[in-house]
């Protein structure tokens, strides 16, 4: 008997229709003689009309009860999942974090599970039952309830599949899954039969919103396989696995651009060690994520041109961060706040020379200039003006033979 | 150092401005050097909006889900108080009922509550802390969540004040205390100052909306002293108690009525052993409350009437269940649907004779007809044509120097 994990995600349980089409999944799978584990987020809007409540409430809403705040939405869903599943002749019922345990660690709002003990889960499924379980959420050593940050559920289905030991872990969500580019903007995107780990982590890091890189992160470190699925119509979704059998010949698997980045520049800054470290602490601390960093050759020894790209939401910021920063001087600051990244990401990259090539003359040809390079093994990002992504997206899209 | 427990229900924190107010209510009872305790029911409208959406899923929805689904209110409210008391400057948590834990015996959705571990709340008090906690539910034998019936947060708040040995209990509400009548139906209607538990168990059952039955039944029990409050203006409220030092000579304390009353007389039926138990049984195991019952004396010991009052909603069903009984002959059904109970209320009725002879006096000279009377030792009850309820409120409120 094969055990599957389903974790359908907040627009999947957003209104009781919905529901009660989630739930006629959950039976289609148990009618086939698996065990079947579920997680569920809250439905969708429910989160942010909470975190909305606690706004009104104080600027700076205490951590552990904003998690037992938010623990309630997952809660709701579950409990109306597991009474619908007996309504149509499913033994199944709700369980919250600390029924089962899930065991967490670290600060509320970001805690990470450590341990599920599956004990009793295992028990209630051997006598036929199907868990609704709550995603997103689990108690810390002091019996507080916690989360596990947003998209946080993907996170509880991939350690519910590790420590159960389940044969599928399944993500349905509002996408049929993951596409070579955003099929939103660009009419040629198309899906993807099977995405490496490391692929998959490096689109998530770069805008794909089809899952948190953390959960990724956690499912390769487990070797868990997942299938990512659409809970609105029945179709193949993407897997995503660390397993290479079955893989084609593709070099590269899929196109992510960002949007709202801005480029900071500080022109001329005293060339001595240490000199990064005194520029990105204050921005560190400040909770600002820089993202891609360039540092020219110091010509004379002496001064040096340092550029690097951040959310333009942070841009005010970071300039007085920069401004007020009095271990570091320079000659002036530059800015360009209509910046984006453009980033190709494949596993085959390692093994065919001459992609970085391929994909800057791509870019020429097309007149986009390149502002700022940044490589990894499996992906290279640049950096181009804001107005030109639509048309970069389209020229590797077609180079790269994704059309 | 004084411990109060402190209870508001869902109209007092039934909106982001309402739960700052309730806030400062128990700032100014912190700041008064007590250990304050607070149960909170869930933002008004909310628990009907999680029931409606059960029914939507299940016109017969799992009773175990049904708690779970419903807890969630709670654990809401409490966590935005618990919230906004650390942000107005008080150490304050929210307590689930499984963290305290707060142990319930008996079915879902009318479990009672039989146990509180108070022993880290007492350690959490000591330190200074506020503790917010659930109302309305608890944990069974098997940490499934229950609840213990609408308006249960007021028994939650009288098991913590008996299991904290609490020196006061106030239940924190949108009247601002019990009154001699309903203030919406009679001008004249007083508040008033303390009445014994035996007097609003009678005020309850019949109608008065402050509290329900069971919680007083609890509070009596447990010989805890309950204040009833607004929490929307501050003024002295109702206090209900056993003690009977400071009482005044008021012989009666309140009067009730009741609407939608429906009188029901089985003409002639056969006058044998058993037969009340014959015509009641089917209506009882049809979840259909019988009220005021009466039975005519048996003039020629072979027949009877039979008059008993009902729900008004319940007539048609009432009506079916009688036809069908095939242990029951008759000679006729007759049916009055606008009829309406008016009780007195008083503990002072005991030790005072002729208030019977008063109340019908009262009532006759009005030529307000009496159709079935029911006495206990604190009450009396009659049923009257539900067009003359204003007038006998009126004229009885009056009689007994109410006014």
């Amino acid at each position: 008997m094969k055990t599957v994990v389903l974790k359908f995600g907040g627009t999947s349980v957003g209104s009781i229709e919905r529901i009660k089409k989630v739930c006629k999944i959950i039976y289609s799978y148990k009618s086939k003689k698996n065990n079947v584990v579920v997680i569920s987020s809250a439905m969708s809007g429910v989160t942010n009309d909470l975190v909305k409540k606690s706004k009104l409430l104080s600027n700076n809403f205490n951590k552990a009860e904003y998690d037992a705040l938010l623990a309630t939405g997952e809660q709701t869903s579950c409990a109306l999942i597991a009474g619908r599943l007996n309504h149509i002749g499913l033994k199944s019922r709700s369980w919250q974090s600390w029924q089962i345990p899930i065991i967490t660690e670290g600060p509320h709002s970001s805690a990470r599970i450590n341990q599920v003990i599956v004990k009793e889960l295992k028990k209630y499924l051997k006598d036929g039952g199907t868990p609704i379980i709550t995603g997103f959420q689990g108690i810390n050593n002091r019996f507080r309830l916690t989360t596990i940050g947003r998209s946080g559920s993907d996170a509880t289905a991939i350690m519910l599949a590790k420590f159960i030991k389940a044969d599928e872990c399944i993500i349905y969500t509002d996408v049929d899954g993951v596409y070579t580019t955003d099929p939103r903007q660009h009419k040629k995107a198309k899906k993807i039969k099977k995405i490496f780990y490391d692929e998959m982590l490096e689109m998530a890091s770069l805008g794909s919103k089809v899952m948190q890189p953390s959960s990724v992160q956690d499912a390769k470190l487990n070797n868990i396989d997942i299938k990512v699925k659409s809970s609105f119509i029945s179709k193949p979704g993407t897997l995503i696995t660390g397993s290479t059998k079955t893989f084609s010949n593709q070099i590269i698997t899929g196109i992510s651009s960002t949007k709202n980045d801005a480029k900071i520049t500080i022109v001329g800054v005293k060339d001595k060690p240490g000199i990064a470290a005194s520029i990105f602490k204050p921005l560190s601390k400040n909770l600002i994520n820089v993202d891609m960093v360039v540092q020219n050759i110091s010509l004379n020894g002496k001064e040096t041109d340092m550029t690097f790209t951040i959310k333009s939401d942070d841009l005010k910021k970071t300039e007085k961060l920069i401004k007020q920063n009095k271990k570091i001087s320079y000659k002036k600051l530059s800015f360009d706040k209509d910046v984006s990244k453009v980033s190709i990401i494949g596993v085959g990259m390692i093994t065919t020379p001459g992609i970085t090539y391929r994909m800057f003359q791509a870019l020429a040809l097309k007149k986009i200039n390149i502002l700022v390079i940044s490589t990894s093994e499996i992906k290279i990002s640049v950096l181009i003006s804001a107005k030109h992504v639509k048309k970069a997206v389209s020229v590797l899209h077609k180079e790269f033979k994704l059309d």
